[in-house]
């Protein structure tokens, strides 16, 4: 997993704090998983800043990592609320691109065309020739090339929801996509399967809602209420599974946890949110999706939160019945 | 590796900016050298804050993790400064906790008695029966007991220089193995052979100094400067063990890196430095350590600073003659 910030403190006051949890819920999930965990604070390309200096970034982690197949780029806003969920790798063996969006969005005609279409807040890349070749094109439409400015123009022009005049790397991918379908879209997976990243909006009020119904499964299925050793937690997520679909639970649907929430539009470091919500709905939406990882965690330490927006744990009583603890 | 801070942001404005950078770090080291790293934002015991937080947390890290023989403390103010520096567990075979500290200090006559006699900022405790009692002995000094203030009383009479009333974790380690060297002294190995943890102003404009003895050594020897994968890192660490010795460059001498580099009195987070030097100095050292880490990291993804205090980064050309590249 590769991921990164800018390599200065936040103006937002609270911003290198959430930054910090953010951090800190990759870590967890890596360790967890079993999966290296790179952070760049640099810029490596003097140019190539803000949401370009990913791709310089991701050129040099497979670099420096060939014994590395897959490499998965994490934004800094975004965090892993389901803590169990394995990445299918198993079903990206065609694709060496795989990001979250929507076919007609991205090849579909003029109308249906968004620069939301995909999103590039987290994707995975396989590390191979490939990659690279798609890393040097995506490149040269940033802010390394005299036509900068050209390219502004031409994705405006093409993505009329565009909301700021220069080229980015996401609405740059998906016109890389649709001008090229053969060359890179064939290679590429729009997942939406499950949510490789998770529009943070659409989880308002909902991880409260998920614990609960986690809670009444563990109720019913001792085994998966069992205090364990943190090495064992991938074999107590496989064993949680059948359970899950059992009750409907699978990706996408309501019950199950969101693999991923992406905090898009909130800007934690520099505060300057999206108009449209307040910037407080996001600092404490955040906090409450962190919490929501972090319990996963903390529970193998014993420990857990009776609130989601609160950094008050309780000690977890051995096999305990979670209705009373809980309730 | 076990770290942490507290729940909430920092008062200083640069304060999460520095415990992020910190914790990347100490990732960075635990993603080369191998073992799993932990960071905690919350009191798991809410009477057990500042530095008594660390007591319950290693506890809980011993049960979560059983399959670890060594639990390592690290606190947020401590950067590894030697990514290569590999922990010679080997050595400590008869001993249940390491700690750096000097025996006259700790069990010497009241004379030299000082509550610095070792440091509590990074530490090793084996992950035994032993620990565990003792952690829970050690525990009875902090903020659960009710002669909490009675505890404080005794140390400050017993450590002359202890510049506050309430006891906390050092002094009270030390009066443990003091008082009781039979039980807790005799399993304490007081680690002074290298850098478990090193005074930041001893540091005070040396990494530049070691940056250009190590390069000279690159400069003679071509194998130590191959560009290489970062899984092999260990490999090339332990290739350059015998031409720092050959110049004299072992542990606590001048041109070694020392391995880990201590901001304690600094406060990063609270901002309420030791008045004796400037909060400024702490900052700017602190910044110029985790870029003297981060250059030891970053080199493998083919890029380093010219400047310690900058965050300005250059590709380094393969095989690059040193000297053109620095001066």
């Amino acid at each position: 997993m590769v991921t990164g910030t800018q390599p200065l403190p936040c103006k937002n006051p609270v911003g290198d704090h959430l930054l910090l949890r953010s951090f800190k819920n990759k870590v967890d999930y890596c360790r967890l998983q079993g999966c290296d965990v790179f952070y760049s604070n640099v810029y490596l390309h003097p140019k190539m800043d803000s949401y370009w200096a990913k791709l310089p970034l991701i050129r040099s982690a497979m670099m420096a990592h060939p014994e590395v197949e897959w490499i998965w780029w994490m934004d800094a806003d975004a965090v892993v609320t389901d803590m169990e969920f394995k990445l299918p790798l198993e079903s990206y063996k065609d694709h060496n691109l795989v990001v979250h969006g929507w076919d007609n969005m991205v090849y579909g005609d003029n109308e249906n065309k968004s620069w939301t279409g995909l999103n590039t807040g987290s994707y995975l890349v396989r590390n191979c020739q490939w990659s690279m070749d798609l890393l040097q094109e995506w490149s040269k439409m940033g802010p390394l090339t005299s036509e900068y400015e050209k390219w502004g123009k031409i994705l405006t022009t093409m993505f009329k929801d565009k909301p700021f005049p220069l080229p980015d790397d996401q609405s740059s991918l998906i016109y890389l996509l649709y001008k090229e379908r053969t060359k890179w879209g064939k290679k590429t997976y729009l997942e939406g399967g499950y949510e490789l990243e998770c529009y943070w909006v659409a989880m308002l009020g909902r991880f409260e809602e998920i614990i609960f119904g986690y809670n009444d499964l563990e109720e019913d299925v001792s085994s998966l209420r069992r205090r364990h050793a943190e090495k064992l937690s991938k074999y107590y997520g496989e064993l949680r599974e059948p359970h899950l679909k059992k009750r409907g639970w699978v990706p996408l649907s309501k019950g199950k946890r969101p693999f991923v929430t992406h905090f898009t539009g909130c800007q934690p470091c520099s505060g300057n949110h999206n108009p449209s919500y307040k910037g407080e709905t996001c600092w404490k939406e955040m906090e409450k999706a962190l919490n929501f990882g972090d319990d996963q965690v903390l529970r193998k330490y014993g420990f857990i939160r009776k609130n989601l927006s609160t950094s008050y744990v309780h000690e977890v009583p051995f096999d305990y019945p979670w209705s009373n603890f809980l309730r």
